[in-house]
């Protein structure tokens, strides 16, 4: 049977095919299998190179060609005779000289009249396997030879494929879908967010609108917490390298790090990536006893990382990262309780935000014993436990055996969206490590000194990347709490306006976010209000002005029936306070 | 009539003379009067140098010798005979080609034996202006020969002055008194906040209890600003330096910037040291029309400075500064409405703080009208405008021409500490700069672009530094709305817990921040409920738990009468809500 990635790989090959026959001079270099298809890269240097109005011909080329490639075989070659073969391609001798280096063999794929450098992971049958209305061109990019902005330039060639017509067409349909969501787009249509060229790329800054969804998921995640006991504590966004080299965050992330220069002093400062060493410090500036165990620091707080401008995207992949993030220092025997209220409070928020989520038990590798640092029983003991909550909760769970990070054992929260797509945004990880790296310690019962177990937790993770993930999941149209505006008024005509106000200030009396729209024709008006998708639209005309109502239009449910101002705002705050 | 300061320089002569006599070898460089008395830096190289023991020594010295200083004359001598009587001294031969460059005279002051360089200001008549029980030696400190760590260390010797003994008591008094009300004392005592060495000196990490002050402080100032349109906003701590660039802030404070070193891409980026660039970038994302002015953008935010190491002190001077910061853009002719809510809003904050302050009033020079930037008319009328608001809302004022910056007028408001000591807090400040440089625009009302005038204001400015002052001020005794504690819960013994619990927990429920304390003695307990300044403690016995009531023992107003619990919880919610 051939895998899906077999004939997207097949596919590539395809492509530099059909390349290589209208671009004599075009030099191949790599073309995997994606996700959603293939990609070849070529350098055109040289000759004329194709446009996006060419692929349709390519795409053709390839369906021509395809009935030919009734075999794909592989021969192993010797490296002088690959070497002979792709005298003159840099990129590809350059690729031999990578596999002489790691001992693997060289080896060669044909099908039809076309010859690769390959791995191998084909279509043995193309021309059987491959159905010709299951693959698309879809677009040209640059790309940098092996990523590197430091190699030249290269151009990319990708294309979609699937099993069939079908499932080719149910993804076009998935990409118009999230096209229209796009967190991008729908952030200058709702005035949620800008980025400013002076400022730079993957550093948002938020217009109110969208400081104002911000702060109402911090202020959810804050409230689930401080209702278990977390306290909120605050830190700055630098620090001395020395927290990271007494972490061990130094040797591992050190060139990972925005790097902070003095001017005025020696000390070498760092952006912060994490918030743990900072707040060991705040745990470590008294003594502590097993009483005061647990400690709970919250904090809504900017890390920065040093992501590569390629990889910056929206709101999903930013270098300034807001979260809201929260470690507990506790005893061993602490750790089930802790973890099963943050996995509550993981199911009340997502249950909330109306999206599932599937959870990942990232254990130890019992056949790896050395990759991880802790007492032993310990680990055994917590994966026990969690194994435990998850199942006492009932989570829709797997465990991942050998997926622990080298300091813990931890559970990863997987935020299924409107169109399926998984995300990781929650988590709640032990650590057995930190807190032993910063002497941490605290009285027991007993009057012996111990070291409290960290958990780092987070129920949003990244608010940035967890509202570009929403703000796709509604399409915009965000839950009365977290609209920006809840509630707009629009007056008829002129002669309106009066009552119309009356009724804005009981609705900001009660503190729901109302404005009034008195501008432009009523058609606009409420075309305008619905293009923000604002959950309620009060039209107040004659009737309204007179019995003192309003006729109350819902985005969700459509006309409603016209009831007295102090009923409407019962209803709003009502669906405020529960969030629903 | 000789004034206070001129009787402390001539101190600083009498205490050279002390020294010259004692330290023969001792080479007297500077002397100034300061503002509780004197110093007089010498470089003791060469010989022994006087300890803080033999302070006494030479003040005795000091008091035999005032006797015969009945005169202090100067002369004027030539360069020549100057240079041959301090020939020896290279600190007074650098000072002398200093005001030979200068073309000034050389001037030598002679009382008694003593004859130092001075450009003057003394009594004329020490023995008879000067109380010899009216000053004291202070300490010592080491101090580089004119500040400048490049040069040698000199050995200063400070001294106290004041016109009378009982003016030099108090002195004293109130220097106990801001010791014992030190916010780093107090910090530590009261568990605010800490300092770690592994995070860095003048970056302070807030515990829960300093975090609650913190955001109680930015919670009020951002009421007050809500309330009057300001909307919340929110921007990354770093930019690329291409703000800074564009805003004219480069070519001015570029060398106090942290530079912030990206290791994956070539874009150079800073700290942020102050908002308005970035909320420049917000205002620019959308057009706007002259009726969407004013503008109103507000932030808590963490501003950062590369202040120099021996200068961070505590709270009060920090390298994180977190700033209530706004920034408001407008037409001129909404300049007095904006300056005049903004003034009330400033009042309204240190009326509920219980601060006094005064204003002053930072206006262009007239003489020198090529020290601003902007259209002369508008400067005309803004001051016009800023004096009618002082006027309007009878500020205690004081107008200070030519101390406005380049970019606009301003008004600083000075806060008058428990201690009578001054801190410049909040500030409001034109700006017709900034907006031009950032090509800001608004279409007005015939269709015209015009560009907008900016406000800067800050409430509490700084919230780091305005704790420490309000830490000082208060003497940690924070009113009930910002205290970390608001009500402590003692029962006298184990049996009534159960109702301690209860009165616990019907505070919590009405929002209070209270906890109860049930471990050691009742007097530890009581003692360290005082010690932590709570504003109220309940100790709840047999009376009370049989009758249900809570007997209150207020900080403020000692012990009241015993009531129902729900009429406690009233009064401190009413209390609370009042910022009383």
């Amino acid at each position: 049977m051939t895998s899906l990635e077999e004939k997207r790989h097949t596919l590539a090959h395809l492509l530099a095919a059909a390349v290589a026959e209208r671009y004599p001079h075009a030099k191949p270099t790599i073309g995997p299998a994606v996700e959603n298809g293939f990609y070849y890269d070529f350098d055109f240097t040289g000759g004329d190179m194709p446009g996006e109005a060419d692929l349709a011909e390519l795409e053709n080329s390839m369906r021509e060609m395809l009935p030919s490639w009734s075999d794909m075989t592989g021969t192993e070659v010797s490296e002088a005779d690959a070497r002979a073969r792709f005298e003159g391609n840099p990129f590809k001798l350059e690729l031999i000289n990578g596999i002489v280096q790691s001992g693997e063999k060289i080896t060669l794929y044909t099908a039809g009249d076309f010859t690769d450098l390959c791995r191998g992971g084909h279509s043995e049958h193309p021309s059987k396997d491959i159905k010709a209305d299951s693959f698309t061109l879809d677009r040209i990019a640059g790309a940098y030879w092996r990523g590197d902005e430091k190699n030249p330039m290269l151009t990319r060639i990708y294309g979609l494929a699937f099993d069939t017509k079908e499932d080719l067409a149910a993804y076009h349909e998935k990409i118009e879908d999230a096209k229209k969501r796009d967190h991008r787009k729908l952030g200058v249509e709702l005035d949620l967010f800008t980025f400013s060229p002076l400022v730079g790329s993957g550093l948002p800054l938020y217009t109110p609108n969208g400081t104002i969804i911000r702060e109402e998921l911090a202020k959810f995640s804050e409230e689930l917490q401080r209702a278990h006991g977390f306290q909120k504590v605050w830190i700055p966004h630098i620090t001395k390298i020395d927290l990271y080299k007494t972490s061990g965050h130094w040797d591992k992330f050190g060139d990972e790090l925005f790097l902070v220069k003095s001017q005025e002093s020696s000390d070498e400062f760092a952006l912060k990536p994490m918030n743990c060493p900072h707040h060991t410090q705040i745990y470590a500036a008294k003594p502590r006893s097993y009483r005061d165990l647990p400690v709970r620091y919250m904090e809504t707080t900017t890390c920065y990382r040093d992501e590569k401008t390629g990889e910056l995207s929206g709101l999903t992949r930013v270098r300034s990262l807001t979260q809201d993030d929260a470690h507990i220092f506790c005893r061993p025997d602490q750790i089930q309780g802790e973890f099963e209220a943050i996995m509550n409070m993981i199911k009340k928020m997502y249950g909330t935000l109306g999206m599932e989520f599937r959870a990942r038990l990232s254990f130890s590798d019992s056949a790896k014993p050395e990759k991880y640092l802790g007492d032993p029983q310990l680990w055994k003991e917590a994966e026990a436990t969690i194994l435990e909550v998850a199942k006492k909760l009932e989570l829709n769970y797997e465990v991942a055996p050998g997926e622990a990070a080298f300091y813990g054992p931890k559970i990863d929260i997987m935020v299924v969206d409107a169109l399926g797509r998984e995300w990781q945004c929650a988590t709640e990880q032990l650590d057995f490590v930190q807190p032993q790296r910063f002497s941490l310690e605290y009285t027991d019962s007993d009057g012996t000194k111990k070291t409290p177990v960290m958990i780092h937790k987070a129920l949003l993770g990244t608010i940035d990347r967890f509202m570009g993930v929403y703000i796709e999941h509604t399409a915009g149209a965000f839950p009365t709490w977290l609209a920006p505006i809840q509630v707009r008024v629009l007056p008829v005509s002129e002669k309106h306006t009066e009552y119309g106000e009356e009724v804005l200030a009981q609705l900001r009396t009660a503190g729901i976010r109302a404005e009034m729209d008195d501008g432009d024709s009523l058609g606009k008006r409420i075309r305008n209000a619905k293009g923000l998708k604002i959950p309620y639209v009060l039209v107040i005309g004659d009737a309204e002005s007179e019995a003192k109502t309003v006729t109350v239009e819902s985005r969700d449910e459509g006309k409603l029936d016209a009831v007295p101002v102090g009923d409407f705002v019962e209803r709003v705050k009502k669906e405020i306070a529960n969030r629903a």
